[in-house]
């Protein structure tokens, strides 16, 4: 019986190695090759005082992060994975000759067990889509209380986050009213789970209708795991008479000492982050000038805490159109 | 004890629900917005005489082809989905009247009960990227063995399977040589892993080299399960001088009494299938006319079936170069 058991455990440890290691090749190359990300990571590592720190990388993928503080001098780097990537980060680790001063640790950070008591800095990419989708910033949060040092540093270690209105007809009409006429067949019911579903792709700036507003500022240094779920009033302003036909929102981190920006804003250069956009039931027809407010609110899904709940509530009073709704989204 | 075990499998069940639910919008607007693919389907079951005939749609996703059937003249269509979008087919069904004509039974072909003993057609749109990954073509194998009268339809019946050479340095130098040198580390292991996978992407036709050889041919009436995994040799001709960094496979399928044919070769309008390429370690340098033979040969794998095993041998003797060798990739 028990080997029984065992024979199965380990088939499905098989599974999720291969399926694991399918969906790094293309996430992995897609992080590493977004030069705006791992380039700004490695300008702030080099730019605040590592030399013969300890440093902690949560979650460090193929080990870019840990190699660049490596090669910054650090002491030591105690870099922490989860997936079978970390086995690959191993193999380059060594490759690079790096095997002496990096350490690689398979397991969740809130299992593991580390070497040494305190570190100096703790570094991490931890940021998903729409900044909270699937990101590892509670892992995060987790080793800052285990492990910092006081005084220590994180990178990044503020962030914040923005919403705007767009205008985006082509997407309207041919990914969720396409449902209303398919070869002769009305399939309006698919067009009820597209509109929940936030759209993850890079916004053409030409498209933003409104100004922004700043739904979220958080500080890592002292946030607490709860801070990760918020409700934010919103106030934007359209710039010219169009349409609105949903929102779309992107952030921002910074980095302690060097002052160095990742920006996933559509107004800079694209990143693998894009920006996640929430389309409206129906539009809303806006004159410049005009103010929409709303308010944004997140949360984790209660049954897969993965999964993100999103709504967004909006009040509009215009001279062509009012119109006011709350809109509930997931993403999965 | 049992309410805590009821509990554990609700949750599953929503999970499984959630993530089906993600998956199908994209895929099935992806699937059904492939107008080559629906349209070549509507064409075929229009000109077949499907009047007065009892139809089986085996994994009939959001039920186009059962509306097409119906719309045709089917005396009832029995359309069977395992997933949850079963559950969009069933109100998209009733949204167009077609509920006392199509019913919708929940459950995996090998599982079900079917009302009838017999049906007149079988339809499916059961290929696969590389024809056979996550194919549901042993389902259509079962319920045509189990339920088609003797002489019945099935829609498609034929299929082959084709390979050529081609030309891709930009994917070669970008995607694969890419992790040589990244950021100034070696990340060799990943070059590796990158080979193994074969890309599923679009082809553009000025990359073809060679001439294309046919690995497969199979008739739907007559084959067994087993035909699925097979090894076949090939021959190609080069067109012109020039570097061969792979092999690049598609498929066509053909429909009984009208002849219509639905293809995804390189050299047709693009499909969502588009065409799946297999790279070489290292290119091959041909000259025009000269002549690569290998053999190309596809199973399912042992642990997962759902993965394809590929294994592709070659055999080249050239003025330029000369190269033999075997690539083993897997379709995760």
């Amino acid at each position: 019986m028990e080997s029984k058991q065992f024979a199965v455990d380990q088939k499905k440890a098989d599974l999720e190695y291969y399926w694991d290691s399918y969906s790094t090749i293309n996430i992995h190359e897609q992080m590493i090759s977004d030069y705006t990300r791992t380039h700004t990571y490695e300008k702030a590592i080099n730019a605040c005082n590592i030399k013969g720190k300890i440093v902690l990388d949560v979650g460090c993928g193929l080990g870019i992060l840990s190699l660049f503080a490596a090669r910054a001098g650090a002491k030591h780097v105690y870099a922490i994975e989860r997936a079978a990537i970390g086995e690959k980060a191993i193999e380059v680790i060594k490759n690079n000759g790096f095997e002496d001063v990096i350490t690689v640790i398979r397991g969740r950070v809130e299992d593991i067990t580390l070497p040494v008591e305190r570190v100096d800095v703790i570094i991490s990419e931890w940021m998903g889509y729409n900044l909270l989708y699937e990101s590892m910033l509670g892992s995060v949060l987790y080793a800052r209380d285990k492990w910092l040092i006081k005084g220590g540093l994180i990178l990044p270690d503020k962030c914040t986050m923005h919403i705007n209105g767009i205008e985006d007809q082509w997407y309207y009409d041919n990914k969720i009213n396409f449902w209303r006429n398919v070869y002769g067949f009305n399939m309006t019911p698919m067009r009820a789970e597209v509109l929940k579903e936030p759209l993850v792709e890079t916004l053409n700036s030409s498209s933003i209708v409104t100004s922004d507003d700043c739904i979220l500022t958080i500080d890592i240094n002292t946030m607490k795991y709860e801070d990760q779920c918020f409700t934010s009033p919103f106030k934007i302003k359209a710039f010219r008479e169009d349409f609105v036909y949903g929102f779309s929102t992107w952030f921002d981190v910074s980095f302690p000492q060097s002052g160095e920006v990742l920006t996933t804003s559509p107004y800079q250069v694209e990143t693998h982050w894009h920006q996640s956009m929430f389309y409206l039931d129906e539009p809303i027809t806006v004159a410049a000038g005009e103010i929409i407010e709303g308010t944004y609110s997140l949360k984790f899904n209660d049954i897969n805490p993965r999964f993100l709940d999103i709504e967004i509530s909006f009040n509009f009073h215009g001279v062509f159109h009012s119109a006011t709704g709350t809109m509930k989204y997931q993403m999965q």
